[in-house]
């Protein structure tokens, strides 16, 4: 038996014995267990694989530990995967990780009762929440340049595709723009890639490459190579409001159905009357050849939530420096709005988030046969559908439990208006001919069914 | 009426909306009175002046407000001391330590309901308590080197003495150790002033100059110039705390009441059998011409304490040098010992202070005249109600609520076994004749009648 | 006209007044053309293109010169191209490397006469003359911790081959091993890009990509995007003794002649008696499918310098992993001799490079026809006739100079022992045959005839 | 025997072989013999004795060598100073002094020939020197503020005057300015021990504390405990100059006659038509006492010089946070004039210094009777005559070769116009009778006779 203890690092290095016990005593929760699938994760982490299953087959014997020592906790692995590893000595990035995992979930966890009744339900307790982990991971610090754009993407995109977003990145690095994505590879790797070339040509040394993940898909999508912070939020809804808050613009790369989800989620805070006076650079783009892409998404928001939505954001295809262009002209206008409003420049307090956005929705059958796929309601309440329209079909995807119903009793079935539904099914079509449902390889075997 | 806004730094400028709410909401309460008193004694600080109402006096219409932006909360001062400014602009380190007061104070104050029946009342909730305020003021990092040593000793101090502090300080400094002191001058300003000297000759720039000072006596003895780290704890068990958790060493000076209080304080830890194998570095120590004064305490010690008590200190009377190589090869000791038990560097968790040594004293007429003055005790017993009785002193003599008290009332009565009377009685009448007790200047009127 | 005035960065941001004034002298001098063109290569870089002429056509208007200042002396470029800017403003690492050419070439080309009689000629002070050249580029600060580690190889290498540099510069940069090259790209490229990558995952901030260059080949291989110190020698003999003394160890990727020609030089000091002692880690290495290359090198090394010479290296095939391994284990070895032998870390003084290396060695079709080419001396002497042979070639290639004389009076002879000419002839028909000699897309048209 | 073996600091660790060589010999030069003295001067500093004789009569078995390494030169003390030593390992501040000694003594006196004919001779080579050396003691990077102001002043001053010059440093440190002297006790001390203060307050961490010295005074004023940058210029005159191009302002201070010479020197410059346009901040202060001495001062100057040379400073009674106030603005307007004529911030290149100011004089009794001190000739060339009569009385009190003359042939006579002499006799007594001339507790001798 292989084991390898760690020391903490970062927040994690400084903990009250009060603390350290309430570490210890989460060791047989289902919190542990999330904890410990998401570690295997990490340790996995460049590998190219968005099958859990067969990325964990060869780990079964894979354990892990909270010591306890007077100086605080350790972590001990029992048969971790080797790639992780250097001359037998865990590569520090990763060692980094998986403080970050233990920090967001077991510790914040545990703050927070994540999986609790107890866990913040209000509006303004959840937003508040999001602040304190991003305070605790210290993505807050040195997040006061205005130059963190999310990029949004897919994790299964094409050659063509994958080299344009690294052109992207890298003519966001020459401008000192950091990026954060969510974890994985494809659309999340590109632009970080890309930004480093960009970063050391500007001899720019604070470059940030911020990694946001959950756990239920951290397994699909490892943080990549260049990840260095990792912030591991509950579940999807805050991990899309830790994005929102924590940058000042937004790209997005062609995708599946988490990019249209993520897209929507954006639009449907944009929508908001609150938030009508907020710059906030949203892009769309893609090499040429993917123009179709962009045409079908546009065309379904266009349909969907009209053309208030469409104003939103801006299309540009195949011009990597055009696009980092708008995107500096962009930031310069949040800066003088924030400026003008006295509003922080780390995290967007300002910017209101709807209770329909913030609460997890739990897909299963039921909600999701359940969801009012209709026009009789605002554009903003549609999007709010839609969303979770296409939450569930990520999960019945990519994520364990999601996966895990559909073995069981079959396809989501989604149901609604019939235009509505057409449209939907178009675009979920269009997405599993262009093979963005899984990484390549693998047949896609639908998991919804649109009635 | 001059108004002067400051930005906040540190922990402070990282707060959430429902913290700031809740900071906003003492505005009103006995708290954010301490709050502006404590910041009134910071802004004064380098003024030699240890009665606090003439200090204050001038400021009648100082006033302070907490001004809610989105950034976080400022803090408003109205009509503050010139003499905390150059040129119009506060004062940098002034600036710091009006927010160590504001963390401490108010945003520590309302996490653990200072001032209600909710405080942490236990033995292992005060420790932690105590050791999450050291933690939220970045004390614990950087204190891994085994290298803080807490100088104690009188503010009211001959100029020998203060020299000889002054070279301890500097032969401490040459050897790369870090001072902490209760703030304030005399023998808690010698030290690190000479070991500003002894560190800029070694190239030392981590030098750490820690305060830990408490509400009710930062007005009589503000942070000096050379502090660059301010806490203030709660009280006068939670500092006393702080200081023997976070420090590797302690040496102590010639001093009054108050130095008398602290002695007794780590002798009766010491004396814990369950510390028996703990290395702790103490050393009393003073220069030619101050031999008396450490005759008096050790004669004083071993007829209470016994001769144990005195085997846990050293006295070194008049050789600096001799005083640093003492201590370094302690603290060589010290770091074995931690070694070999797995203990952390920068916090003494494994030190056992009994809940007798925890709980707050609070001195009045009937707690003074009722204290267990008699040998039917252990002495690690005795050693806690002579502290508790001294500590009863210092609050009469410079403290504003013992002021009051002794105002109305007259001085506090001590009573108890003759014996014993006679020699806590010989004890004082040596720190009155010595001018211990207050600031010279000012005929000192006895605070306490022994009976 | 464009003009862009760029102020002075590194040492040469602070020059006296006879500095500023020997510079300027500079300005109609041979030396200056040969800046000027280093630093239309430099504004090149990143741009893929091995045929100067073709690089530099569209430039014809460009000019450079330099501007006095009280505070210094300014550089003013005239047209440059727009590939070195982002949104108007120079790229900060091209702004870096003019600076660079600025001080190599003109400041130290003045200081030590580069194109004069009066330039250092004994062997002690060509040596003292690269300490000095390395020492102002600050090159030896950072270099004390043996983890410098030269990657040779050819700019023109197939895809394979290139991603196998990366991996191998991947495995090093997990190590925290530096890289220096000779810049541009191919194998001059991948081992830096791979090791970012390492440097990354391990958090390691220092990251060293250095790339020593020689005015007459910059411009068909300038200075890839992620060198972050660019240093340029006067000749090839001065850059190789650069190489070699800067380095702790050598990998030597496939390539043409410039490889063949480097791996001769180290062979030939290698073989040198008085440096028997000293390790010297030296790694042939590429993927499967390039054995061949190998074979063909260790056949032609066997059977002209013996197999003393064949055991001063290892070859590796296909295993980036066991590549790091062996150089780590190397570089320990290394460090045991410096510190056995008091040597410098930073500069390796004690190696013993005889005068036939140091001397420039000036292709014509005179020196070139008149080559000792034959097996009557020495192994040592041989190895530095070869390599001669090969710098010719390279020149012939790629330089300038060389390239001029080619078109004038067609290619250079080679001549000598039948069987080491037959020998010499299948190698380079082997790098034809490779498309190591030009980047692929250009027909290859020898400069040469071996008889 | 006693030996201590030093590792290079600084430059001194990055000499090529050449350079070792010609340092080592040096080893039974004159420049070696002034090379030990100031060693064993540095390593005495912080005891306070203004007599070489009386402080070197102990360590009359002391030496120093050489030590070759293939890394470089080590530095051997043999029988050193114990006052140096902190448990037996040297104070890092004093190991980086005797580098700095090693640096500009040695190695710089090679390179400029210091004690030779070919020393540099004519104007621009002697300001490029200046340069040069300061260059490589790293005084100019970071000296890009426009803050560092020269306190110039007396060594013997008494405890009012002291403690005047710490609180004019103090107000000097809130303002973020760094203080440059001489090195030595008195006015050198007082500023930087009060600008620590000031600096510490404002959490200023970039404090310079700069002193500059010669090899024939370094005995008697060895650099101070906080001077944390040691240069030592070959003479007195390339000394001022260095003080003079390296400021931005200049303060004086009570002092004797070597203040007297810095005080004519600057005025002499200033009064240069050339440098009419040069703001130039000049303040001299000292506490309330201390009035005589300034006007003495200044009706010598008006006398002397005239009105317009009384134009060029300003006096400043007992008012230290004027003096800062006055100084800041000064700077200001430094920065306004460096800024629009485009002059460098770290070195004065623009203010014009005569050939007379910068010859160095060498007091003899020759050349010191032979002095043309009459009105016959301009306020600025009779400001030359006045600063070498007082820099050879300066000679003639505290230098070796200057107090062995007078041993040998009695005090310099200085005669020439009647009423000139008069004033010049009265400003001597009054330094005299104030104590000014050496450290209290010896009588002085006067080494002048006044014709």
């Amino acid at each position: 038996m292989n084991k390898v203890q760690l020391n903490p690092v970062g927040w994690m290095s400084q903990l009250s014995q009060i603390e350290v016990s309430q570490l210890q005593d989460t060791a047989n929760s289902q919190l542990f267990q999330m904890f410990k699938n998401c570690c295997l994760a990490v340790l996995n982490s460049g590998v190219d694989e968005d099958n859990f299953e067969v990325l964990f087959a060869p780990y079964h014997d894979f354990d892990i530990r909270l010591v306890r020592r007077e100086r605080g906790v350790k972590i001990e692995l029992i048969n971790p995967p080797e790639v992780a590893f250097v001359d037998g000595e865990l590569i520090k990035g990763v060692h980094e990780h998986i403080f970050s995992v233990l920090r967001d979930l077991l510790f914040m966890g545990n703050k927070y009762a994540f999986l609790h009744q107890s866990a913040p339900a209000d509006n303004e307790s959840i937003t508040d929440m999001v602040f304190d982990m991003l305070r605790h991971s210290n993505a807050l610090e040195g997040n006061d340049n205005l130059n963190t754009v999310v990029c949004w993407g897919g994790h299964s995109i094409n050659q063509t595709e994958y080299k344009y977003t690294k052109e992207v990145g890298y003519q966001l690095g020459l401008r000192k723009i950091n990026i954060c994505t969510g974890c994985g590879p494809g659309a999340m790797k590109g632009p970080m890639k890309g930004a480093t070339i960009g970063h050391a040509k500007q001899r720019y040394h604070e470059g940030r490459y911020i990694g946001i993940s959950e756990p239920s898909i951290i397994a699909a999508e490892p943080p990549n190579a260049i990840v260095n912070e990792l912030i591991v939020m509950p579940d999807i809804e805050k991990r899309l409001e830790a994005f929102v808050r924590l940058s000042h613009g937004i790209i997005i790369f062609p995708g599946g159905v988490g990019t249209a989800e993520e897209l929507l989620y954006i639009l449907g805070i944009l929508m908001n009357d609150k938030n009508a006076q907020q710059p906030f650079p949203l892009i769309l783009t893609g090499p040429a050849g993917s123009e179709q892409y962009f045409e079908a998404i546009d065309a379904f928001v266009g349909a969907t939530l009209g053309k208030e939505a469409q104003e939103k954001y801006q299309i540009i295809v195949d011009d990597p420096q055009d696009v980092a262009r708008v995107m500096t002209a962009g930031l310069e206008k949040v800066r003088e709005f924030r400026v003008a409003m006295g509003d922080a420049f780390s995290f967007n307090w300002s910017l209101k988030i709807e209770d329909a956005f913030q609460h997890p929705f739990i897909p299963t059958h039921e909600t999701m046969s359940q969801l009012a796929l209709h026009h009789d309601q605002s554009p903003a309440e549609l999007a709010v559908v839609l969303r979770q329209a296409f939450s569930g079909i990520v999960a019945g995807n990519v994520k364990a439990e999601g996966i895990k119903q559909i073995k069981e009793r079959g396809p989501f079935v989604l149901s609604g208006e019939q235009s509505l539904m057409q449209r939907i099914d178009t675009l979920l079509e269009s997405f599993v001919a262009q093979h963005r449902m899984k990484l390549p390889g693998t047949a896609y075997e639908p998991c919804y069914v649109v009635k």
